[in-house]
């Protein structure tokens, strides 16, 4: 279908445009170029090959993954120096082992004593050394111990003075940036977690224990706040899509968002005053489900229109305010949805359609599962 | 892993409990045997083979399916007379178009006077006809004509009198069987949607018109009316599996339910009063959110536990009353979701361990897209 245009598609379709891809990867690497730290690319939002290879410049070095299916994935794929950025789960140790000792560089996180005592019981073959950033919650409040906690302090000793283990870093995922509106308060997060990473680094010297630092999150990375160029490494993700919700909080414009999902028209309900479209959750997942006025997506070029349920198969589209005048949307009509989230809705496609100035030019396919 | 218990896979996992899919599917084809009606089940729940033959009795015939790529995955596998129950999207008549002129019957659904057009501009190859079934709205809402509408007959009538096509039946989903709390409500719904259906057979049958009926939804088919029996055919799919929401509707008991996604203790939040679990949207989906005490799902044998709010990979379970036994959950401890939408849930996982009495037994893999 290559060369084809977007409109030859069947419906739903997850449809990339890869200029707007290059582009917010570019300007993500270009960015911390010039805050002279290094960007180490979240994939978990796209699980592809390709697009791994945009965001690491063609490097495939330096990523992060949420899952060890994607560890694994990008492992197969000739990737290395790589950050499970997930606070080793006990099921998982012998499968993270495994990586450890084939790849140059694998990193695990770990924001607890016993997870520390779990790979003590596994050391690494040829005197390799398990790398590990311990994983600090800034405010974040979900993974992570506890900046404030004088546990921290202790379980990095702990980890620093290990046989078999090295403490390579302090990792911290600002997530709280998800509650701002604006850059000046996406800024006042960014501004706290790297102080307080920063703050817990200085601990960690004056009891001589030197090692890197990370935070990230792509409301962060979009507006770096000055001081985050003294941290090693950052991590953001999802920023090579953007979607609905970053342009909300202000990390880009809705004209940087790089997907869209395309569907059709499929029924007309008068006596609802709704269309149907042939998008339901399976195409767009249930994220986002009453945070905009236009419902679960913003429908390209209709802002009268709200996409006010789905099931699985089925959207149910209807005005905003007014009749709808069916005459405009006779069945088989395109309709262009922008996500709200894009890591929800990408989950959702097998296949993702790749298009540059709306002509097909490939296809990618994520990887999935754990 | 076969042999293997529970507790050997890694999280989070889908577990199918083959035992109860088989008493599901039993009891509901004994129940329509009975009332001497066509049991035609709907495959969109969990896309798999070995679920279909389940469902099937091992015919792998008379099955409806959601996508028209479930139609060609089953029909890739010697399955036939495969309704698509969709109403029939024009950008897929010529891929309905050589299903239809490669299986003994494939059958389609519409509800559009534009449609039948889009399929008399596509005839079929060596005589064959476009089977259709008429969809009609019997009060669910969703697709087909409205019921009451003049326009309801006029449709079947020009099907019916068309070229190259032919009147299978009509066709009603009764998915407002889903509002329904307890049998009373379902059974009222059920004959409701009955009534309306044969009342316009009858309709069709005064002016000459013969064909078949079908309605369907796991509730009304979990409790079927006497009046079911005078149908052709019914077309529930969710009661294979069943979940949460099925039993708080009253189709079932949480005992039927035959899916849990296992997930596991990943950290401790003290601060918070809450757990870390290893299942976030990705292992169970949004769907239920706000709809249970419990949260997105029921975990299984703590009813004081709550999951409460999810990210990507992580979700945060706590207390509904009281501080959390942290000694009740070490990291590791290993926790069981009843899924609130076994459809939804099903949906994210590309493989589903299978299990009978808690011994692994095999892996079914669903087919995706559209």
């Amino acid at each position: 279908m290559e060369g084809e245009p977007l409109s030859a598609l069947c419906t739903p379709a997850l449809v990339v445009d890869v200029d707007k891809v290059k582009r917010n990867a570019k300007r993500m690497i270009e960015r911390f170029e010039k805050l002279g730290v290094q960007l180490r690319p979240h994939m978990k939002t796209h699980k592809t090959l390709e697009c791994a290879d945009i965001m690491t410049g063609g490097s495939r070095r330096c990523i992060v993954v949420s899952t060890l299916a994607e560890a694994c994935f990008y492992a197969d794929h000739g990737f290395d120096d790589i950050i499970y950025a997930y606070s080793i789960p006990f099921d998982k140790v012998e499968r993270c082992a495994v990586l450890s000792e084939r790849l140059e560089l694998f990193q695990i996180l770990l924001d607890h004593p016993d997870a520390l005592e779990q790979l003590k019981k596994r050391p690494l073959k040829d005197g390799r050394l398990w790398h590990i950033w311990l994983k600090l919650d800034c405010g974040n409040g979900r993974a992570g111990v506890l900046h404030s906690e004088p546990e921290a302090l202790r379980l990095a000793q702990a980890i620093a003075q290990a046989e078999g283990v090295q403490l390579t870093g302090v990792y911290a995922h600002c997530g709280n940036t998800y509650n701002c509106m604006g850059v000046e308060q996406i800024q006042a997060v960014a501004q706290e977690t790297t102080s307080l990473t920063l703050q817990f680094i200085e601990k960690l010297k004056s009891i001589g224990i030197t090692c890197k630092s990370s935070i990230g999150s792509t409301p962060s990375c979009s507006h770096p706040v000055k001081d985050m160029s003294r941290l090693s490494e950052v991590h953001p993700g999802n920023y090579v899509f953007y979607d609905v919700q970053q342009s909300l909080i202000g990390s880009c414009s809705l004209e940087d968002v790089a997907v869209r999902v395309l569907t059709r028209v499929i029924g007309h309900s008068p006596h609802r005053n709704q269309l149907l479209i042939d998008c339901g959750w399976t195409g767009i997942s249930l994220d986002g489900a009453g945070k905009l006025p236009t419902g679960n997506a913003v429908i390209e070029g209709h802002s009268n229109l709200k996409l006010v349920s789905m099931t699985q198969e089925h959207g149910r589209v209807e005005p905003i305010s007014g009749p709808l005048d069916y005459s405009k949307f006779p069945l088989g009509t395109l309709l262009t949805l922008i996500p709200y989230h894009s890591c929800a809705t990408a989950a959702m496609h097998p296949v993702y359609h790749v298009h540059s100035e709306g002509r097909l030019v490939g296809k990618w396919i994520p990887t999935r599962g754990w």
